[in-house]
C-alpha cells in the first residue's frame, strides 16, 4: 500500500521559505510519502491526500477530489478563508513553538523601542547631542494587546515580566495570571482608555478588518505618560486603515507606530510609511518561521491522523480563524 | 534630642536627577531630620552623620567630622573608590528593584536589536527596500553577560526566558538555573568562545579597567550565525579600551556594538562612534532611576541602622565594589 502524496504549494515568503527548502524538509520527515512540489510536478490529483500550503491561489486546491486535510503553514489562514472553492476538509494552522518565540520577540523589542525612545535616541546620536530625556518605569507604562490567543499570551507573560502593565482583549473571556483580561465589543472602550503602547495580534476575519482606525485610535489614553500613544500592528495589514494611521500620527493623536504588515505586500515603493519619521517599519518578517520545525509538526499531525486520533489547532470556519 | 543632618552631593545626572529634585525627595522622607544641599548650604559640618551622593568631587566628604554613613544613590561606585581621602566609614550602594528593572530593559532592547538585525531593517527603510533576510531563532544564538550581580543576574533570567542560551562570568562561582556559570581569569576564554552577544554588566575597579579590548574581542565566538559577534556595554566607560572598539568593528572582529557609557562622558563631539554605522549610542541612560524610590531606600537604611540593624548593600573596599 503507497501512501497519499502529500501537495506543496508555497507562494512568497523570504529566502528562508523557498518552495525547495519546503520540498526538502518535507523529503526527510514524510518516509514513504511523494512530496509534489506544485506547480511544477506531473502527478496525478487523485493521489494527493494533503495539501501544505502558504498564500495558494484561489482555486489552486480545488482540483485535489481525494484532499483530507489541508495544513496552512503559518498562523494566520485569512488568505485561504477568501478562496470561495475551498475544498470542506479540516483546516490546520501552524502554531508551532518557534513562531510563537519569534513574535513575541518581535512585540518586546517593538514595545521597548518605543518605551525607552528609540526614535529620539537615534536621532540624536545622528545629530551628536548628548541629550539624555527622564525614561518612565515600565510600571508607569500600559501595554494593550488585541488578540489573546497562542501568540498574544505568549508576549503579554513577557511583558509583564519586564514590569509593564498588561491588558489583553479577546473575543471570549479569558483569565491569564497578572494580566487584566477584557472581551467583546462591550469592553474593547475599557480597554483602550487604559493602553499606552497597543499590540494587535488579531487574525484578519470579517469582523477584525480595519479595526485598527481613527475611532479607535482616538480611545488611547489621552494623557499618555508617553505623551501621545503607540500602535504596533503585527497581525495582517487588512487590520489597519492605513490613511487613519499616517493622519494620526500627523495629528498627533498618534505618538508613534511599528508595522510589520500592510494592506499591499511588498509595501509600494510610493507609501508613505517607507519615510514618515514616526513608523518603523518590517517587511513582514515579525515571526519568520524555520520549515523544520513546521514539517516536523506537519508529518506528526498525518501521522496521529491516520492512526485514527484528532488533529490540533483546526480552524473554525465559521469564526474564520 | 535632634537627628543628625542628612548632606546631599549630587553632581551630574539628568533633568530627572537634579539637586533640586533630590531635596524634596529626602525632605518628604527623612522627617525630622535636616537635609542639607551642598554646596550652597550654610551648615556646621559636625552636624552630618550622613551622605547622599553621586559623583562628588575627591575630598568633599573628607570635611565631616562626625559621618557615619555614605550612601551612593548608584549603583557604581569607581568615582567614590578614586577618592583617596574618603572618609572610612561604611559605604552603601543603591540596588533597588527599579534600577535593576530598567537595566533588564536596556539590555534586552538591545541584544534583541542586534539579533533581529534592527540597524540592516533601518538601513532598508531608509532606502525604501522591502528586502526580509532570514533571521536565527534566539535558541541558535548564545548571550554572554560579564558580571552576574545584581543586574546581570536579572538580565540573564529575561533573556533565558526569551529563549537565547545564556552564559554569565563572575569573580566567585555562581549557580543559577538555565544560566551557564563561568568564574575567573581561568573560565574567561571559555566563556567568550561560546559568546555571539557580549553583554558587560562589570563594575569598574583596577581588574575590569579596559577589560573590554582586541584581545577579548578576538575570542568571541568566530563563527557567530550573526557573521561577527557584538559587544554592548552599561557597564562603565572606564571597562572599555575605545580605540580597540573601533579597530574590531572595522576590521570586522565585531560585527556592531551598543555603548551606555564612555571613557569621557558627555561623549566629545569629535568622537568617532557618533557617526560609526555599527555603533548604537546611548548618553549613559541604560539605568535612569527614579529618585523617589532610592531616597525611600536610604531612609529606610538610615532607620535600621539607627536601631542598632546592619546594613545592606554595603561596599567591600578590598575588591572595590
Ligand atoms: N506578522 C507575522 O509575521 C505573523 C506571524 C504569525 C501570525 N500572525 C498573525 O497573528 C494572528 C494571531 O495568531 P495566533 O496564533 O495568536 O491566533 P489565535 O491563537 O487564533 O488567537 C487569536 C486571538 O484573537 C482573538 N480574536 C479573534 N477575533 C476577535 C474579535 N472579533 N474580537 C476580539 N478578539 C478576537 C481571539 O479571541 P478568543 O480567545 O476569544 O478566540 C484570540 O484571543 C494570526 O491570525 C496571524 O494573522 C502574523
Ligand atoms: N549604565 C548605567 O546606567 C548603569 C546603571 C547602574 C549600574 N551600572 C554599572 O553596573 C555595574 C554592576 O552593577 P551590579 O549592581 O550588578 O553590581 P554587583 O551586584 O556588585 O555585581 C557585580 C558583578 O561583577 C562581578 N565582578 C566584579 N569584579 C570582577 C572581576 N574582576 N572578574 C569577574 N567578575 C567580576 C561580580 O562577581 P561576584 O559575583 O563574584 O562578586 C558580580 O557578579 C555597576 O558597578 C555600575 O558600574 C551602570
Amino acid at each position: 500500500m503507497t501512501k497519499g502524496a502529500l501537495a506543496l504549494l508555497v507562494h512568497g515568503g523570504t529566502d528562508n521559505w523557498s518552495p525547495q527548502r519546503w520540498k526538502s524538509r518535507f523529503d526527510d520527515v514524510c518516509e514513504g510519502r511523494s512530496v509534489l512540489l506544485l506547480p511544477d510536478a506531473s502527478f496525478d490529483p487523485a493521489d494527493v491526500h494533503y495539501a501544505a500550503v502558504w498564500k495558494p491561489h484561489p482555486g489552486e486546491l480545488a482540483v485535489f477530489p481525494n484532499l483530507r486535510v489541508i495544513f496552512n503553514l503559518g498562523a494566520g489562514v485569512d488568505a485561504l478563508m477568501a478562496d470561495r472553492s475551498l475544498p470542506d476538509v479540516p483546516l490546520v494552522r501552524v502554531a508551532v513553538g518557534d513562531l510563537t518565540a519569534r513574535m513575541t520577540e518581535y512585540v518586546v523589542l517593538h514595545v521597548l523601542m518605543h518605551h525607552r525612545q528609540e526614535p529620539y535616541l537615534r536621532e540624536s546620536q545622528r545629530e551628536k547631542r548628548w541629550a539624555p530625556k527622564s525614561q518612565w518605569a515600565a510600571g508607569a507604562i500600559s501595554v494593550g494587546i488585541m488578540g489573546l490567543g497562542t501568540l498574544g499570551t505568549d508576549a503579554a507573560d513577557v511583558l509583564r515580566r519586564l514590569g509593564f502593565r498588561v491588558a489583553g482583549w479577546s473575543r471570549s473571556p479569558r483569565t491569564i495570571d497578572g494580566i487584566e483580561c477584557f472581551h467583546g465589543e462591550a469592553q474593547l472602550e475599557a480597554f483602550l482608555r487604559r493602553t499606552d503602547i497597543l499590540v494587535c495580534l488579531l487574525p484578519l476575519t470579517p469582523q477584525t478588518r480595519h479595526i485598527l482606525d481613527r475611532g479607535l485610535f482616538e480611545k488611547l489614553n489621552r494623557t499618555s505618560p508617553l505623551g501621545a500613544p503607540v500602535v504596533i500592528n503585527a497581525g495582517r495589514g487588512g487590520l489597519q486603515n492605513e490613511a487613519d494611521i499616517l493622519q494620526c500620527l500627523d495629528d498627533g493623536t498618534l505618538g508613534g507606530a511599528s508595522l510589520d504588515v500592510y494592506a499591499t505586500e511588498p509595501l509600494p515603493a510610493d507609501s508613505p510609511f517607507w519615510t514618515h519619521p514616526k513608523v518603523v517599519l518590517t517587511p513582514h518578517n515579525a515571526a519568520d518561521t524555520d520549515p523544520d520545525e513546521i514539517s516536523k509538526y506537519v508529518a506528526q499531525q498525518i501521522a496521529r491522523f491516520e492512526e485514527g486520533g484528532a488533529l490540533e489547532n483546526v480552524v473554525d470556519r465559521k469564526r474564520g480563524y
